[in-house]
């Protein structure tokens, strides 16, 4: 049965690309998740009393603008990049065609991945905030693109069916 | 192939009024985001120093009480809406009735839709709470109803296969 | 229509298997959302005016380290348990064993509710750190598998394919 769902999964082009790259963003935001860890560890600045014991004294239980520059670059990912895990899904399952979902795709990768080098290296604004916009750009699109093909879809049936959403 | 994938979604009508639903919410937090830039843009308090010197100067890199309020309300949507998000998938493939599903969707949706309004708009309490309460009220129930239907396959299988979870 | 996708997921063992650990797990960071609701109304720590008005005042509109304690491990939990929600779903299409399936899901489940249990219950560090780092494996084992398989898949069809991705 695994198989099924595999040919399934495999044969869909769109949906092999969108997994490709959804998991290279998600390694990404683990990669922010030990940097933070690392900068915390170098700068002995710690959110928790129990970890600052460990490292040295209450004194490092403190707050620190290297790390909460790393949590404002992973809290923004997950704003964006987890709606992007269900929008692109989703996207996925209505059929578009392969070249144009890619570009959706891969304009949403190139852009997240320049938003967070912008953040973690301080490029000069509004270089990441740009990132941020373009990087919106493909998920407003399939978020539009899906309501259409829903609307789409419901049309093609009975009126009874259409008022069902 | 992505043909199969769509007519499998789009057949599903619990799934699609599931999207539905979704995507209008993720585009309501997509709306929160720029609210929040507005707001910083409006209020001149950015939580980055490279966003204040573009906009006038260091002193502008600051906290501010309606920033930090429109960033409760995206807080909170992503620890409700996203778990909604695979929930609901969940849900719409163990084969619910339509309009059993709907209400589940629906009283989530208006009321999560209540939530950020009672949030931004500052309405009086208990207006949020009481809004997240009832939202988290489908959900839970889905979490519920998606145990059950997996327990009833397990205990339909062999005890092998029970234990197998 | 229901029916053929129920089939699809009841059959499939590892999917099954993921969904189990995976409702539990958004369980929890349900009741992680309630245990924060307790101590505020316990600390009478508010985050915002209108909720300290209704609870004796605005000098309850104030930050409390056990509230914040709280808000870190539900932090936690949205960075690592929402991206285990996609690689998980993603990884039971490819294929896997059941039992190395089984594996992964498992150490990832037992080593975040360790996780939490070391955040809410201030454990000895460095418990909570290593339950993130073990919980952390399966997340990147699945990610890597996941890779694998579409460049194995990408690599059985034509170079025009290929360069697809």
């Amino acid at each position: 049965m695994g198989r099924s769902y595999q040919i399934i999964m495999l044969e869909n082009k769109v949906f092999s690309c969108f997994v490709f790259y959804s998991v290279l963003l998600v390694i990404k935001m683990y990669i922010i998740a030990i940097i933070t860890g690392q900068v915390r560890l170098r700068k002995k600045a710690f959110a928790n009393p129990e970890d600052a014991q460990r490292h040295g004294g209450l004194q490092h239980f403190r707050e620190d603008p290297d790390v909460e520059r790393c949590q404002r670059a992973h809290r923004n990912d997950m704003e964006n990049i987890v709606p992007f895990l269900f929008l692109g899904a989703v996207y996925s399952l209505i059929g578009p065609s392969l070249s144009v979902a890619r570009a959706h795709f891969l304009v949403f990768f190139l852009f997240r991945m320049l938003h967070t080098l912008a953040y973690l290296c301080v490029l000069r604004a509004p270089t990441r905030s740009l990132a941020y916009v373009i990087a919106q750009v493909p998920c407003i699109s399939m978020a539009f693109q899906i309501l259409a093909a829903l609307s789409s879809y419901a049309c093609s049936g009975s009126i009874g069916d259409r008022v069902n959403l």
